[in-house]
């Protein structure tokens, strides 16, 4: 998508240890009209998919998949970070090992609010090494959800997440794909859709 | 705001120790057109305001924020919960008190994104007590901003965080504020606007 891959180039940090910032768009100041068009080309691209439900991860997955169900005209579900599982029954519950923050957390999802009537499209800001969306697909399945695809605003092609999930057959929309970056010459690469 | 009244009359939970359940609407699955419509109501309360910014605070107030920040045409920011201190001076800080969860965290927002050009909106889900709020006040009041007002979903009135925070001047706009609810009959009464 030209517009997040401009915005990118833009306004985004490239650090040390193949970080990019995004915060002055995506996930700490947030920019509205930006996630607009963004759930405006997943409505697009996924046009057709009896998509009933959305779900995300808190915290910054929420505010873009908010605006996407706008466009989709159907509610969200968040799955909560948990330090501890809930152990009564009423909840899905799935472990996440994070990547970036180097630890390990329990993600939960209120029974009340996924079952085997829903066709689910999963929403987040990042995909790099794909755990937290593996979590979320393994939520959906303990639910007998249908998982209808998964939109991402960013991946990190050069990391196995996404590779992964394609691999399973699952359909993956990323908006922008970083194939390479470069820390000390401020160079990025997006991945050219075929 | 009546539209909100009802949804909590028809799915809203009242449980022992004065909790509120909307986790069906508001805080866990997330129903969109509502806050839709709670943004446009928002948008009319504070008319002629000159806000440039809403801030809010992870998870549950974000998806709300996002979706009012659309009608104002304005970013969001969010404010981040944090184990620990970040103390390379980037950040404001400030420590809040959870009531509901029994204990303390702090709080952080990137001194990029709050300034003191800024006309700042908080938007919330919930006030009780008021810690939450008066964190985000906190951080306002570090980065020199000007704050607009506050604009709550649901108010427990029956607590004494929404009456401090008037008492402070500050504009304080709460949709539906629960003046009183029982578990054992369900009855809940909303302050009339006057």
């Amino acid at each position: 998508m030209k517009i997040l891959e401009e915005r990118i180039r833009k306004d985004g940090v490239i650090k040390a240890g193949n970080v990019l910032k995004v915060d002055n768009f995506l996930n700490h100041q947030m920019d509205v009209e930006l996630f607009r068009q963004m759930g405006m080309e997943w409505k697009r691209l996924f046009e057709g998919c009896p998509i009933n439900k959305i779900l995300t991860i808190e915290a910054s997955g929420i505010g873009i998949a908010c605006i996407a169900a706008e466009q989709f005209g159907v509610p969200v579900v968040f799955a909560k970070k948990s330090q501890s599982i809930n152990l009564d029954g009423e909840m899905y519950t799935t472990r996440i090992e994070s990547f970036t923050h180097k630890k390990t957390y329990d993600v939960i999802v209120s029974k009340k609010f996924l079952g085997a009537d829903d066709h689910v499209l999963i929403i987040d800001d990042f995909l790099a090494n794909g755990c937290a969306i593996n979590g979320l697909i393994e939520l959906i399945d303990e639910a007998g959800a249908v998982l209808e695809g998964v939109g991402i605003a960013i991946e990190k092609g050069f990391q196995h997440g996404g590779q992964k999930i394609r691999d399973k057959g699952i359909r993956l929309e990323s908006l922008a794909i970083v194939d390479s970056m470069d820390d000390l010459t401020g160079e990025i690469k997006f991945r050219q859709k075929s």
